[in-house]
């Protein structure tokens, strides 16, 4: 299948961050074949998309979420941590099978291909589901199964977490033309024992598979560890080796100087989730200093439970508004980094060097944004006003992998009333 | 004209936050004339508005706003504050003449009514443009004519500003159909002299009106007014005697809890702008501390300039998630408190007892949300939907006045061809 984008201004995400305007794109099956000077017979046979006053630009890469949680989207708000957790979201958790897991994963990926998520970095149970799900939808993902301790001890060979997450990679990782990758998960420092994360490093290990986990996202966890281990939470993981592999640590709220060189010297990724942190009271990140030193610092939404949206233009947004008000400095954190960390940083975060850019030989993970609104004009820079002004809800256009999943209101691989009978079903159910 | 809604979901916002299913409500000319059990006599002429699965909800009041500096949206963001205002935005200001603020003013409330607004309370120049561009418009607003010492010494009987802010109440107030009200507006206390803001309170004494003003917005004003007056700027304010007329301040970032009882005490609205005080990094106003001592405190946006957009469902957002982040307690601001602080507050600041609330008698500005979007499903709890997940495009009608001035899309008095006509010369003039 070929498309060409026509006449569009583009956003490259390239290291110049260079904009080009009245610009043609030509997508051959899942690739960026062409950009401008496109002869009429490399073009020919091309669908045409009119991309008159239209940005294009690179797909959002959304680099934490639990997307089986949207089922529990504005459910349980406004409470302290504990109750909310152990009150509400663990009972409704224990009651998931795999088919709320399933329709709550569209759901998720809905709200993510209309807002402009062409990827996302999951953690959760039921990981076979969620990856159904992704092979439908036609979203590119990188899963991975959330485990904690299921016993004390050091044999964790027959640990049901473990063995689902070796069992995912060797059957999803690479799958659907690549869409879907894996990684292993060790949920926390305070839900995994030591003698846990070695033994899921050393599967991690054996399968070449890289690591996504929640690093010091509460105070409280931050504290515990000091208090128990006489060293920060990034500094017991590095002691314990993880950051051997490639790892994404998600949240980093309460990291000191000394993590962020750690981060920095062993190309961890850190993910930085605005809207989750501030609305589950963990706290602010220490971003503008992460950046600073070098850090690849990625956005992600978190499940919809402490969100309540999976909606990467409003971490973009929050992501460029919160480090200037908080450090009362406002060249602190500039649209251009937000947006870099939406995409090109999501793709460093994933090892893969064609996506999150527009350039010849990419994958095709572009969308499409219709400014010519309101809300956003007059169009005086086009980074501010991605970063400040442009909401989900302008995304016209979203293409995975060469396909369009996604155009004016309309999925083309989901259907939207299915998912709403399911979701009401486990509504039911659950609640 | 008479509107009936019917089955639709009403969220009231009385005292006890009642929201009605499958209720029918009854407009009448500009008034809420029936709720529920309407005798179909009553009801009789009425075009009906199917509200089916939809929510009905008291228009937004953007609590502080500068309307037409959306002419400067996504122009000089990312600056420090001296370089944005000194070499950005004052330059341009000055060069702005009635035509861009009537056009600009159309633009910024077209995002307004689009995003749920039906009300704004704004401080600027030129404000004979606006008060045009609101009549035309249909909004409702509550203007006043920002004012700084063009002059030193004690006579201001000859002050530009001071005359136009005169002229403009005498003008407008109560005018079109009441939907245009006026206050006096000091700039600030950096702006204006001791006595320049003693001259305006005569006036606003004279003529009954109510104040507009900025209020400890920076640290470098409270600094100053510390060093310089030996006092907070809102006490310096009230031994003034600003607060005997009926005042709304915006910002109040570095109040102290000294302040804060002056406040309440002296039923002074304070204008929460998330946003701006972020964006300007002016820092996070002490809100919690404010509503617990019963402060009203109301939301606004402040100008396209410093947020980049006038959508107060981004403020609500905000306004529920910062509190929680920076203070680390998620029982904070509330989802009820912010959609008060965008409602109900702000018709008190308004000294209005038949605005931001759905009854029989109030006014009928009313919006219409519709939730059946994958972004929002699954319902669980309606007020934290609205202020996690909905976002200002779920807005699928905006009456104000009892007139429907925004449908699915659809400007009913604004030609947006028009304005973008001319937004896109006064753009061409001014840069």
């Amino acid at each position: 299948m070929k498309y060409l984008f026509k006449d569009v201004t583009v956003l490259s995400m390239n290291e110049g961050m260079e904009i080009k305007l009245s610009c043609d794109v030509l997508v051959e099956d899942d690739i960026i074949k062409a950009i401008d000077n496109i002869s009429h017979g490399v073009a020919e046979g091309a669908t045409v998309i009119d991309g008159k006053g239209k940005l294009l630009m690179p797909g959002l890469i959304n680099g934490h979420c639990h997307v089986p949680m949207t089922l529990l989207r504005n459910y349980a708000d406004d409470l302290d941590l504990q109750t909310w957790l152990f009150e509400h979201i663990f009972p409704v958790e224990a009651r998931l099978v795999d088919d709320d897991v399933y329709w709550g994963s569209l759901l998720g990926i809905m709200e993510m291909l209309k807002t402009g998520t062409t990827c996302f970095i999951d953690m959760y149970d039921h990981i076979d589901a969620i990856a159904k799900a992704v092979d439908a939808s036609g979203i590119r993902a990188h899963l991975s199964r959330g485990m904690t301790n299921s016993n004390e001890g050091s044999d964790f060979s027959e640990d049901k977490g473990l063995l689902e997450n070796i069992e995912f990679i060797k059957r999803w990782n690479g799958a659907a033309n690549g869409r879907i990758t894996g990684a292993f998960a060790p949920h926390a420092i305070y839900t995994c024992s030591a003698d846990f994360i070695k033994a899921i490093l050393n599967e991690a290990q054996k399968l070449g598979a890289p690591i996504h986990v929640h690093l010091d996202e509460t105070r409280v966890e931050h504290e515990d560890c000091l208090k128990n281990h006489g060293k920060t939470p990034t500094k017991y993981l590095y002691d314990l080796g993880l950051f051997g592999q490639k790892t994404i640590a998600a949240h980093c709220v309460w990291i000191t100087d000394e993590d962020i060189e750690i981060l920095q010297e062993n190309n961890v990724t850190m993910v930085h989730n605005p809207t989750s942190n501030l609305k589950l009271a963990s706290g602010i990140a220490p971003v503008p200093k992460a950046i600073e030193k070098g850090v690849n610092v990625i956005l992600g939404t978190d499940g919809a439970s402490s969100n309540n949206n999976l909606n990467m233009f409003e971490e973009i947004h929050l992501a460029s508004l919160i480090h200037k008000g908080v450090n009362q400095n406002p060249l602190l954190v500039s649209a251009e980094d937000s947006l870099k960390m939406a995409t090109i940083n999501g793709a460093r975060a994933l090892g893969c060097s064609n996506l999150g850019i527009i350039k010849e030989g990419a994958k095709a993970d572009l969308i499409l944004i219709d400014p010519d609104k309101s809300h956003i004009l007059p169009m005086h820079n086009i980074m501010s006003a991605l970063a400040y002004s442009v909401q989900g809800s302008d995304v016209c256009l979203t293409m995975v992998d060469g396909k369009i999943l996604y155009e004016n209101g309309e999925f083309k691989t989901i259907d939207m009333e299915r998912v709403k009978y399911h979701i009401d079903k486990s509504f039911k159910r659950l609640f």
